[in-house]
């Protein structure tokens, strides 16, 4: 082990999901059993804006309890940020306040939670400190529900998700199948430009109450095509349930959402508002009742139906980002390798940052059924074992309690 | 106990709850007790039309796994129905229809569980049978997540709407709060005319993570102060949760919502929409970022985090509805009345169920803070014991079992 010792510094980065918390817990308590190298963990608040503003949390002055609770708190506990840093050669600004800030608290371990974006911000920040010759090593945590980081088997958050979103499509179906002739009813899905957590609506048919159809953005969309499997599935059982993500295109990549154009602080499209019109359509243009249901932030945050096997997973990403550190690597990000999925088993591994930073896994086309509008038994095989186990909730007079710090 | 022999009819009307299917539970299992009186129990397949079509599940028929799963199953399990039935006055078809059913079926006790469309169907029914003569007693189990039914303390269906409103609402929140200039959140919320199910998002405020502003039907809407309160709150925080009632109407009662214009067969306008287009005037007439989350039918749904309260008073209800049945009463709805907030104790009672048809019980003025847009103690006092305990989800391979019958 090649000997660094200093503090550590933690930041949560990009969309919240139920269990980047929990990679907290693990990088803070893995630091915490190794104060012979780590003597101080520092948590940015709100990120890299936090680093830049020296705004930080002080691990060693907050209450265990708060700390305990972070197993079961959605969002960002200690706050998270778009901000996208600069290239270093158009503009030194941040990485010379950085640099500043790092020699101040003696920064020895940079350790950053995100996704795609998240992780071009790690790179960059490492690539500047080697060429300056500061000493630090620097491991990204994973973390999306959309779970489209490259190099993984799939990504903390995805299967809390996923859990929450197959458990709503059963009880929205169920529900829908009350009335006698029902409507066409659409939930719109998030995960950006990949499937996989719309996907996850079809682990409800393992009940037997799963979507009727279901859209991809790996499947160029096509309105036409969607109205004649609408009315195949209506025709029959006089109800149809869709689930569609917001990130659906056409032939040309064309976001079927695009309308808004608003875009983000990388530069992505927002999406949204993809089941409302999609059901405006079908209540216009096929003259059938439909209704829409947009879940929005509930999905990435409904900590109170977290995957244990999710919450487990994304601790001991948080820990072993820290051994790595410790045990000398930098630049890497912490990477699953599913060895077995009966009985499901994982390794943890690393790759390289440089390799990960914007690239995006899509769904492989053998995941979804030859019409582009389902999901096969490959996914079902992939996804059950993520969304296993039960992370019970800490109600007090049926409400939950969440980390607050100070 | 005046003797009636015969059979059992159960029927489940208007929308569903997370909870209606442990009523039809306690209404099965108390009626198999009494078997010397009852001696079949028929459940209706989409309520008064499963009665009209002779479409019955017939319950010793079923296994019993299937029963038991009714505790946990949202939606309703034998179908439910939005058909008014006419008066009889006007057109007896469907009276002398059922009449010739009920004796067919040889059907002496009518029981049918829904809200106040559903009591005015029982009472017709009822009438109309005491009026030819025909020896039934006809009792009404109270449903509904608008918790708005008349002469009764909360109906079933409410606690667990709003546990999993309540809990959402402080994931929402917390999930908010990751952003350091955060958007303008506007949740909207079922109810109806009446704001309890909306009110529920201020229990949020016990963790600490409740909504800044809440707008009720109780309490006239005017978009110029809706606008104001915004503007104050985010002035100070940069961020701004908002709870909205799909039926908040302005000083002439008119819907909000009214746009749509399409009424239900009842002639109620169907409510929504309110936060998409309050969240259009926040990013067009205040220039501050926006979005809008419409839970839509998983609120009433959420099987998967009903209140054990909830669930236990829903099969509660059932079972004196066959009780008072038995007993000799006729022409009645279970009531829960409450005897005391702390410890919570309830005593079930019943009312003629004439007074309760086509009524609704609003939110009294005291519950709601004196500007109108937030929720007082008194409130949180009658609702707290109502989201209490936890009825464990039955997950298999992390997804929930539901009932299914033959």
């Amino acid at each position: 082990m090649d000997i660094l010792k200093g503090n550590l510094l933690y930041g949560q980065s990009g969309g919240p999901t139920s269990v980047i918390n929990s990679s907290a817990y693990g990088v803070i308590k893995e630091a915490f059993l190794n104060k012979d190298y780590i003597e101080e963990v520092y948590c940015m608040k709100h990120g890299i804006q936090g680093a830049l503003h020296e705004d930080f949390y002080v691990m060693s002055e907050q209450d265990e309890a708060q700390i305990e609770l972070l197993r079961h708190t959605p969002g960002s506990a200690f706050g998270s940020v778009r901000y996208k840093i600069a290239d270093a050669n158009d503009d030194e600004t941040d990485y010379i306040r950085l640099l500043y800030i790092f020699k101040k608290y003696n920064i020895r371990y940079f350790l950053y939670n995100g996704g795609n974006d998240s992780m071009d911000t790690c790179y960059k920040i490492a690539e500047y400190m080697r060429e300056v010759d500061y000493d630090i090593r620097v491991v990204g945590v994973p973390k999306t529900i959309d779970n489209d980081l490259p190099f993984t088997d799939h990504t903390p958050g995805y299967g809390s998700a996923a859990r929450f979103i197959a458990n709503t499509m059963m009880e929205v179906s169920y529900d829908m199948y009350a009335y006698p002739k029902g409507k066409v009813t659409i939930v719109e899905i998030m995960g950006r430009h990949a499937g996989w957590l719309t996907a996850a609506s079809h682990l409800a048919s393992l009940s037997g109450w799963g979507p009727d159809l279901v859209y991809l953005p790996e499947v160029p969309f096509s309105i036409e095509k969607f109205k004649a499997d609408i009315k195949k599935v209506y025709d029959e059982k006089s109800q149809c349930l869709i689930a569609v993500s917001e990130g659906i295109m056409n032939e040309e990549g064309i976001f079927f959402s695009s309308a808004s154009a608003i875009k983000d602080a990388f530069g992505h499209f927002q999406l949204g508002g993809v089941s409302s019109k999609l059901a405006q359509i079908v209540n216009n243009e096929m003259r059938i009742g439909s209704r829409s249901i947009a879940l929005g932030s509930t999905q990435r945050s409904a900590a109170h139906i977290q995957s244990l096997t999710d919450v487990n997973e994304a601790e001991q990403a948080g820990r072993k980002a820290v051994q790595f550190a410790l045990a000398g690597d930098t630049e890497v990000m912490v990477t699953f390798e599913r060895v077995s999925d009966s009985p499901y088993t994982i390794e943890f591994k690393k790759h390289p940052l440089n390799m990960i930073a914007n690239q995006e896994k899509k769904m492989p086309r053998s995941m979804i059924n030859e019409s582009g509008n389902g999901i096969t038994e490959e996914f079902i095989e992939y996804a059950l074992p993520l969304i296993a186990g039960i992370n019970e909730p800490k109600f007090i007079n049926g409400v939950q309690s969440f980390s607050k710090f100070k």
